[in-house]
């Protein structure tokens, strides 16, 4: 079993009448229960307004692939939380940032750019095209699925160039977005995926469902690896591999950790 | 003209008998002096020790390639410089790490890895290949050079997967490295170039500093664009440009900011 | 100056009213002619008709870009003269496929894929979207611009993950397509265009002729390199970079060549 | 159980004495019997010598990944089975190419370069470095691990820039190679493994062994994808998603078939 945590923001659900009436559990209680569902993944639940965000040194390390949904509150999200985050993305959790947590501090920090976008909230059509069928995270999606009603994001979107483009959306109003993007971080793979306007039903559709529950499983790193990618070793020269004299001027003393 | 400006966080130079005798004005110095005489690059020097470690707003707004060397003060660099710094190359600035800045708190943030290696200081002898031999940074450059004095840096080394790989290190004592890596953050061209270890004369090498004044020259955006990557605009339902009618609830009122 | 060939397989503005009243000095020609107007390029033209298809290894090697469109007669190119192209791409060439050109044979030879697509021709309305506006082809380029009439094509697009994606296309009839993509081939460079229906005066937009002039320009590889990537030297022991003694069973006697 | 089907040139093993003593039952044999006892895979082999080459249209229908090994008669294999088995990879089958096949028809045909790279047969030591140690194809695997006899390869290796780059190999001679890179063409992935010089007893070490069972998982693709990639359907006005109305001239009559 996969082990899942499904982090929500769980703002929106508290204040506004329509988000509450769509998602009466939390936008994040939707997502969990739809992973639970797919099969091959145990997801929890954490939010913002729990001690450390519901995201303790212990809760991640029982965790494979962390998903994020946040919004109006990216600035409270703790930034010694955030640089927990990132740290266990570093040594092989799976990282999945929805829709508007393209602004998430952990997701930028990952990315490395602005992650800026332009938007629009007018209820449109949105399609999204599979531009690489053959991916785990689109299995047995069609070539194309539909959302008759979500926010646009628009191009240029302000991410690095990813390791594979897998969805990109057309929207009735006229722009298109690249809306979903894999990435890697340290031992961590990263997906972004676009859909997810809280005042639509986006998390009840079945080819979403689909989408998020095979990104999971493909972030998923059976292994966590020994191999940790925070450290930065020194190789005495007596250790070296092939055999090496030590020669001309040193700054370092034997076995002295380097600087950072 | 390419304006660059190459950052020195000249420490070792002052404490350091060794590297004094080799760089007596300075590694900063020693690499913007390469840099003129390669044509067509108009480079200045900044320092750690400076107001805003030379860094000024002014500073990087008359940069088009930021060149950064450090290692032993990585911790002294003001957090908000480092915004700055970051800040200016998703605008278009371009930004080449040397060696030990690796562990740069810009490159880190541009990274989103640790950026950690392992190493040896033992002055053992350094081939690089050139793996990408059109690439533009290797224009003019052997199929391989050697550095007969270097420190290793072994992999794994904890960076994203490139956009393209230019150079590989062959060391002595039996580690590689992936010596030069290119990346885009925003519309920032980003270059790592791992030798220059402050012990030895790496940056008088004229096959290192051909591939430094490449570098520079291909990091530079002659037109730092008018798409600013930082800005999440807006896009009123009634400038959409195809048609549509604003359908179903909404979050925002008209015109507002988006959260971050 | 660049020395740019335009390649244009020239059969439908022989045989059909509507291409010809376009395009009546046939489209390479008009092709070619923005390209002079962009200034630094000296752009000439071949046709298929021509003997060895105007591609004679002279005309190769005083070629630095190849632009190529072709659409009715992909199969008529004689596979000994796309033989040639490719491996001038491989020492350094940069190739700029067109269009329907995602089906000629030396574009398919370059990506290895069958380079499939959907596609509709219904003279409806295109917006390509800058995903990339610092990239070099995107030079001088709006955030989006129109074709008011353009065939449609669709994803999947069955290329390789391209280096950078820089363009993307919208369509008014529900599709998507990865409209400009960049790679490497050898020491060329490859770049893929959508645009250039037939039937519709795509290249006389002035856009489009700047992402045509701005790619001839990416393209361009100032030395085509002394590194020849066809060869597969022999190394042989007592050269070694480093001093080694032979080992163990060996098939291939001194200096012989390697199998193919 | 994933099938996987080995193919073996089986020259040398019936030519040279040396090769025979190693791999008494073939070289394909002995690979094939590492994936078996690896788990979860069911391994086949073919030949050069067997009719159609062991690679009947049959037999690839039922091979979820091939492994191919060829060197000293590359040019003997046909060319209308090597189309059939890049139009299998093109459709989702992984395919992975060892060591001298890097010069294999199938392998250059989905690379589209030359790829060439230089070479010594010295029985020198050469040493894998881990690259990407979270890859699927480096679990379980060393930092770093040692063949103490192989043939060299040596940069610049005239492929596309990878997806990934998993493996950097040293070599005691002096160079450096990109042992192990993953590729996407079509639906197929394809993994290139450079360990294999058949004079000496590679394909019986444990580590190789487990980085080819574990690129034979990654590369098998569960469902090979419906979404052909090798068609080129039109998508006629009427069945648009959104509604259009025809307009301006066109080439093809209705539902009529694209040119090739």
């Amino acid at each position: 079993m996969i082990r899942a945590l499904v982090w929500g923001e769980n703002v929106h659900e508290q204040k506004n009448r329509v988000v509450r009436e769509i998602y009466p559990d939390g936008m994040h209680e939707t997502i969990a229960r739809g992973l639970r569902e797919s099969g091959g993944i145990d997801a929890r639940t954490a939010t913002l307004q729990e001690p450390e965000h519901g995201l303790t040194k212990e809760a991640l390390e029982n965790t494979d692939v962390l998903l994020w949904w946040g919004h109006a509150a990216h600035g409270d999200v703790d930034d010694a939380i955030v640089d927990r985050v990132v740290q266990r993305v570093w040594q092989g959790m799976g990282f999945i940032a929805l829709h508007s947590s393209h602004f998430a501090k952990p997701f930028k920090r990952l990315m490395g750019t602005s992650c800026a976008l332009s938007w629009r909230e007018a209820g449109e059509r949105e399609r999204l095209w599979t531009v690489n069928p053959a991916h785990p995270i689109a299995r047995g999606l069609p070539a194309h699925f539909e959302l008759e009603n979500e926010e646009m994001y628009g191009e240029a979107f302000a991410v690095p160039e990813p390791l594979e483009t897998v969805f990109i959306s057309w929207f009735q109003g006229g722009e298109v977005f690249r809306s979903g993007m894999t990435y890697q971080r340290g031992n961590g793979r990263v997906f972004y995926f676009r859909p997810g306007h809280e005042t639509y039903p986006t998390y009840y559709d079945a080819n979403i469902r689909k989408v998020i529950a095979n990104a999971t499983q493909w972030a998923f790193n059976p292994n966590i690896t020994d191999h940790d990618m925070t450290k930065a070793p020194n190789v005495p020269v007596e250790k070296a591999l092939e055999p090496i004299e030590e020669r001309g001027p040193r700054l370092h003393a034997a076995g002295e950790e380097g600087s950072r």
